[in-house]
């Protein structure tokens, strides 16, 4: 018998996209990021780097500084200070998953095994706001008041969009507008930053920022939109995360916005108990996927993120078709593929 | 009968010590400084205004960005950047106190009026994040990477006090040492840096902002000694929080590290039981402060007081015997007298 040869979905077995070769192109670059990272979290308080580097370790795909390594390569440049300011930009990403993972007592009971859980509220927001001064310290190291503007201006924005998050939870009337407001300035915006920096450190024209910083926005607003999306289908080990918590937490996002809207009465009475007042009973979360698959919510919010994917790859059109550029429309696509 | 023109203790009725004086000089520029906090806490996200409005209404004396003035008048300054800077250094030490009150569950049941028992632990956090981020993006509009420097070098060691003292808390074999270190960074640092800005802004030799910011700093460990004596002695209106706060939540401060090393072995067991284990009865706090009384702790921490003052008062020798000195000087008194 001949040996299978092919995988057995051959049917497109090259044009499933992925970050290898994205991960690849910056390997090395990435390397000294992760050195930069241990270094700079070091303190002679031990709890610093113990906290630190669990949730530095935990924390995935390393795509913020990924997007400042990789615009820099996009952009020729040849230097040494886009491996700082990348650490810098996973510094802040660091910092708000920290703060974003301080909870009010109720949600403690669930028991993740966030830094939180492990060691406290107090030392998780102690430890994210030294974080957030050390990226500070590595910016102005750096010395440039360009680049530091561009990343006090982000974090203000994404702390004003987690106020404004955090203002709309268990709120079912928030609109599409509302939301998507939140998640340009609460994730969106750290992509759009960390993307500016390789033109601003290749010192190429403003329009190439421009562009950079468009690609990186777009590219965000898509991200969260599929994040938001898997919050309600992913299998559990692949997301890292429990399905459902955004239900759970009545956090509503735009499945449950577009759900809500074209809902009958007695669905918007359903989406009002469970995510505006949080009396959750078993089935509950099954029920809600059932009403989005009716109203199909989480393939229109799949639509809207492709819309926001193909936006950002049409920014990289004015850079030269090089294998970052390549590497970086493929991580557009798989943005989004990653939902199925 | 004559009308009693004098005051009961007429013994020294002027050699009291105040901020009256310091209040004075600079209350111009504080208006101009309230107006700018106002002006710079302003959001789109209404929670933003209302909560940081909460906070910086309540944050009492603005020792700190006082100090940024008084030290900029000191150096015969004649420019606005100390105003924006001083707005700078209260959003740090506003965006401090919000994270500090994020406590855990047990705290909370105190039920005192901060910001989180009103609007909840995340929303203190990110209220917080953004005025830290507010205040850098204050910063870099000022253009300074000096005084950046001095402000984020100072936020961060800010963080590392606080993560520390967390450490010593409930730890009675703390040493003075530790406890020392974790008072010059968690409050001096913040003084010293304010206080170093005057001189950078009047553009004076290093050798003024040396002896500005060891000013700052000698101040700032005399005034957290006075701070956790008056944790044992004040009046709880005076204080303005409960008397015995540091007690119940096992905070190891100078006047009980010194009891605890002049204690029996039956004290260091009540110690060791009370702010240790924080295993704590009716009385307790009483026979705290009994065993203060008997081993003479808070005076020595006040002495230690004293002496830090004395040193911030000879810091100042340097400096033209004007009315700013005058007002600095009676302040590093103040800072000590208010503890009788």
């Amino acid at each position: 018998m001949p040996p299978i040869t092919a995988p057995v979905n051959a049917a497109q077995p090259e044009r499933q996209p992925s970050v290898d070769a994205l991960r690849r192109l910056v390997a090395s670059d990435m390397e000294k990021v992760n050195r930069a990272i241990l270094e700079y979290m070091q303190s002679p308080v031990a709890l610093i780097p113990q906290l630190a580097g669990h949730i530095v370790a935990s924390g995935g795909k390393r795509l913020r500084p990924m997007l400042t390594l990789a615009t820099a390569g996009l952009c020729g440049y040849q230097g040494e200070r886009h491996i700082g300011l990348a650490a810098c930009v996973e510094f802040i990403h660091t910092a708000t998953l920290l703060h974003d993972d301080v909870v009010d007592d109720s949600d403690l009971r669930r028991g993740r095994d966030t830094a939180n859980a492990v060691w406290g509220n107090q030392a998780s927001v102690l430890v994210g706001d030294f974080l957030f001064s050390r990226a500070f310290q590595l910016m102005i190291a750096d010395g440039s008041l360009k680049v530091l503007k561009i990343l006090s201006d982000a974090s203000a924005i994404i702390a004003e969009g987690e106020v404004h998050q955090l203002v709309t939870t268990n709120d079912v009337e928030t609109t599409e507008d509302a939301y998507l407001e939140v998640i340009r300035c609460k994730t969106a915006q750290l992509f759009a930053a960390a993307a500016q920096i390789g033109p601003v450190v290749a010192e190429l024209p403003e329009a190439d920022e421009f562009a950079l910083e468009g690609f990186g926005r777009d590219l965000g607003v898509a991200f969260q939109l599929v994040d938001d999306v898997l919050d309600y289908t992913a299998e559990q080990a692949a997301l890292g995360k429990t399905v459902g918590d955004d239900f759970r937490e009545g956090k509503v996002t735009l499945p449950v916005i577009l759900a809500y809207q074209a809902g009958s009465a007695e669905e918007r009475a359903f989406w009002k108990r469970t995510v505006g007042d949080l009396d959750q009973h078993d089935g509950d979360l099954g029920e809600a996927q059932r009403l989005m698959a009716r109203h199909g919510t989480l393939e229109a919010s799949l639509e809207r993120a492709r819309g926001y994917a193909g936006a950002a790859r049409h920014a990289l059109r004015r850079f030269p078709a090089n294998a970052h550029r390549a590497a970086l429309e493929e991580l557009t696509e798989f943005c989004v593929e990653r939902a199925y």
